[in-house]
C-alpha cells in the first residue's frame, strides 16, 4: 500500500472517474462498471442522493432508530425527514412504513440493513416490500453487509429507483473515506451530473485498490470477527441486568438496567470508549459495543463484569 | 510524507476536526485557529457555503467567465446563478454588479482573485466595494493567490459576512483535495453545523502537514513559476495573431485569431493539453495555458510557434 501510495503524483488532480478504483470494486462486488459512483465516504454518497433526488421540503422516509446522517443531511438541505420508530423488537413497522410511503410520498426512502445502531438485519420480504411500494428512490444501506451476508444486489437490474449502499469503512479503510452508491446505469449516469469532479483524494484511491487487491487477506479478519461476535454475545447474553439485541453486524447494541450512562462512565474511567445515545428515548440506556480483537473483547466484557457487579448493591441500596 | 502516510491508522475514521492540520494551516496563513474550516477540494467548500447560506431558487451573483463550480453547484442545490458578464478587458462591471446585489438580494456572491479562466486580479477597491454593498455572504475565492500576492485577509474581522477560499490544489497537493474556508469564527461554527464529521481522509490530513513543514522548499517553485510566467509571457506576446491577457495566477488566457479549436487540437497532437471553451461567447478562440517547468513551457512556446507559423498560411488561402 505505500509503494502505491509513493507512486501517488499528488500534484497532479486524482482521477475524475477513479475509473481504476471504480471497476475493481464493480468486480468485487459483482456488478458492471457501469453500476457503482464513489463518495468521499457513504457522507457523501447520502448527500448526492438527497440532492439528486430530493426537493426541498419534501419528504425522506426512514425507519428510527437509525444511522443519524440521513436525518442530517436531509435538514441541511432543507428536505424533511419522516421518521417510522421500528418495533420494540426493532423490526420494520410495516403498516406505518407503507403508509408513510402512500402519504407522504417521499422522494427518498433509506433502510440500514443491518440496521445501525440496533445491529439486526430486517427481514428480507419487509425489504422486498418497500422496494415495491417506494414511491421515489429507496436506499438500502448495506454498509455492515460483510458480516451479515444480507444482500439486495439481484435487484438492481429490474428495479431502477433502487440503490444500494456499500463501504470500505467497517472492514478495514474507515480513514481512507470509500462510500459505494451500486444502481442501474440509468441512475448512475444521473448521479454523476451532481458529484463534484474530483471527490475521491489520490491516495484513498490507490490505497482502496491495493486493499481489494489482496482481499483474501481480509476475508479471515471478517470471519474473525463473526466468531467473535458470538462469542461476545455468549458472554454478554448471563450478564444480570443485560438486555443484549441479536447482531449480524460488527458491533452489539445492548440496554443495561444499571443505566446506560453509568456504565457508559464507567467504561470510559477504564479507557473503553463505545457509543451511548442520552436523549434518544427508544435508546435509553442502550450502548454500542464495538466487536474487536479477541484481547479487546476480553477487556470489554471482564470490564462489564466488574462494573455490573460494582453497580449492583448500589442499585439495591437505591431501591 | 511517505513516513506521515506509513504512520496513518488507515483502519480508523478519521480526525474529524482535522485539528492537526487545520492549526498549522491557520497558523500558515495567519489567522487563529478558530478562524477556518477545511473541506474535500474548494468543492466541496464551495457547496458547503450554498447549503449553509443559499436558500431554493434564491440567487447567487458571480462575475463571468469564472470558475465554472460556483454555477453547477448552485444549480445542483436548486439555486439561481446571476451571471454578470465581465467587461472586454475581463474588469468587474461594478455598475451591473452593484444593481445586480440591490436588485436580486442573492444570499451569496463569488468573486474569484485571479479569476479562473481570466487570470487578472480584479483592482482591490472594486473588490473591497462589492464586499460593502453584499446583501449576503460573500465569497473571494483566493485559489490562486500565492501567485499574486493579493489578499482580502485583513478584511475578515471585521466583515462576519465575508469569506475567504485558499487551497493546498493550486501550489502542489492536488490529489490531496484540501479546500480552506476562512472566516470569522462565528461563521465558521454555523459552517461547521452543514458539514459532514468526517470529510477529509486521514491520508490528505497527514500528508499536508508535512508539506506545510516544508513550505519553505515549496516557496522557491511558486517564484520559479512566477519567473516563468513573465518569460511565457514575453514569447507568446509578440507571436502575430495572439492575445495574452495579463495573469497574476499560474496560467494565461490567450486568444488565438487562426482559431481556439485548431489550435487546441494542433496542440493536442503534441501531447500538449490545455482547457480550451467551446460554446463559451465569450470566451472564444481562447485557450489556457498553464505555466510550468521551464521545459514544459520551452516546448508549449515551441510548438505553438510552429503551429502558429503552419496555420497563417491556411488563414491566407481561406481570405
Amino acid at each position: 500500500m505505500l509503494q502505491a501510495l509513493a507512486a501517488v503524483d499528488i500534484h497532479r488532480y486524482p482521477d475524475p472517474e477513479a475509473d481504476g478504483l471504480r471497476r475493481r470494486i464493480a468486480q468485487w462486488i459483482g456488478v458492471t462498471p457501469d453500476m457503482d459512483m464513489l463518495g468521499n465516504g457513504s457522507d457523501e454518497v447520502i448527500q448526492m442522493i438527497l440532492m439528486a433526488c430530493g426537493i426541498p421540503h419534501g419528504s425522506v422516509l426512514m425507519p428510527t432508530p437509525t444511522f443519524s446522517m440521513y436525518g442530517i443531511a436531509a435538514q441541511v438541505l432543507d428536505q424533511r425527514p419522516t421518521e417510522i420508530p421500528l418495533t420494540q423488537e426493532w423490526a420494520l413497522d410495516m403498516p406505518r412504513m407503507l403508509e408513510a410511503m402512500a402519504r407522504q410520498q417521499p422522494r427518498v426512502s433509506f433502510v440500514a440493513s443491518p440496521n445501525n445502531p440496533t445491529a439486526n438485519c430486517f427481514a428480507d420480504e419487509a425489504i422486498c416490500e418497500l422496494i415495491q411500494a417506494a414511491p421515489g428512490v429507496i436506499v438500502i444501506d448495506e454498509a455492515y453487509h460483510p458480516f451479515s451476508g444480507q444482500t439486495f444486489l439481484p435487484l438492481l437490474e429490474a428495479h431502477p429507483h433502487l440503490i444500494i449502499l456499500r463501504t470500505l469503512s467497517k472492514i478495514g479503510l474507515a480513514g481512507a473515506r470509500i462510500g459505494i452508491l451500486l444502481a442501474h446505469p440509468t441512475l448512475i449516469k444521473d448521479f454523476n451530473k451532481v458529484r463534484a469532479p474530483y471527490n475521491l483524494n489520490a491516495y484513498s484511491q490507490a490505497a482502496a485498490e491495493v486493499f481489494l487487491q489482496h482481499w483474501s487477506l481480509i476475508v479471515p479478519q471478517i470471519q474473525e470477527i463473526i466468531r467473535e461476535r458470538q462469542r461476545v454475545q455468549e458472554r454478554l447474553t448471563p450478564m444480570p441486568g443485560v438486555t443484549v439485541f441479536p447482531s449480524q453486524a460488527n458491533f452489539f447494541l445492548a440496554r443495561f438496567a444499571a443505566g446506560g450512562t453509568r456504565v457508559w462512565e464507567a467504561l470510559g474511567a477504564r479507557g473503553i470508549l463505545v457509543r451511548h445515545y442520552p436523549g434518544e428515548a427508544a435508546l435509553a440506556d442502550c450502548l454500542r459495543l464495538t466487536v474487536g480483537t479477541p484481547a479487546e473483547n476480553d477487556l470489554l466484557t471482564t470490564a462489564l463484569d466488574e462494573i455490573l457487579a460494582s453497580l449492583q448493591p448500589q442499585l439495591r441500596t437505591m431501591a
